[in-house]
């Protein structure tokens, strides 16, 4: 039972969103762009990262909710992103995604823990500047949404089918913000 | 030096929402709002908070940025600030921010550590869900905040003298995105 009482039965972030609309459009604005704006990433590569982190926060509906959505954007599904959720070094993704997840999963701990070393071995796997900052904003987003959703004890669903189908809805339409309650 | 190689000069998150201004502009609305809209709880006291979340994550541009910000917002100034960063349970603030202080450590360190009875003890002391959702939301967004601005190095200058000034400018004028480069 959520530490607070929403406004709507709705589970992880989609209650706080919709409880809160003030905070739920920069955010939901801010995720879409993110994940789903124009980018040499792929938007199955950036969910990957965001249910990578979320796996490592501990964040069930995130790690739920992002993993299904990273399987029905790669070629791999489930099985690859389960790899990656148990070793991220041995999982068959490429050398350059090797090198940005590892980036993440610094990030996940502290800002401070990322190594020049780690960032020079991006570049050499051929990331830009740019997929550099935006792995390290995504770590960083899903520190505070795992924080947000995990902190006020919001609902998360047992049933993958949920999530299977809450991944269908967003690749279909985009993280906007929730209509207002009616 | 940044890991990067960013657009500007400026320091910490300033120089990364010039640099990318299509995640700038969501992320400064979404300060502004938590941080300066309307609300029951003071500017002064959000900042508090997010000064002292940014002083247990270590990074040290935000929490020197936000103790300015929340010094010059205080009755306390910034002796005040500094007995709650140092210990937060014997700082002379209210009953109800001590038990907000307190929620906002636990999602310093992750959100499945805030207990049910930390929010009925801000609830006790007087603190609304409105209010125990943004503290949590402002601790989680400065999870994200000092992982953006550590993780990719940016510059923190060393003089106090730095944030006191722009703590004046946003005071003055709000988080607002930065403007275009020429």
């Amino acid at each position: 039972m959520p530490h607070i009482t929403l406004n709507s039965a709705e589970p992880g972030i989609r209650g706080l969103l919709r409880y809160r609309p003030e905070t739920g459009r920069p955010l939901s604005e801010l995720t879409e762009v993110l994940l789903r704006g124009p980018n040499t990433l792929t938007p199955g590569e950036r969910e990957l990262i965001a249910a990578y982190v979320s796996a490592l926060n501990g964040c069930r509906y995130c790690s739920a909710s992002h993993s299904a959505t990273a399987a029905a954007q790669l070629p791999g599904g489930m099985a690859l992103v389960e790899q990656v959720r148990t070793d991220a070094g041995t999982a068959p993704v490429s050398a350059k995604l090797k090198t940005l997840l590892a980036i993440a999963a610094a990030v996940q701990h502290s800002g401070l823990d990322v190594t020049a070393d780690q960032v020079a071995e991006a570049r050499a796997a051929g990331a830009t500047d740019l997929e550099i900052h935006d792995t390290v904003l995504i770590a960083a987003v899903f520190a505070m949404f795992n924080r947000y959703v995990d902190g006020l004890a919001t609902v998360a669903p047992d049933d993958p089918a949920v999530y299977a189908a809450s991944a269908r809805r967003l690749i279909e339409q985009g993280y906007r913000p929730p209509p207002a309650t009616p």
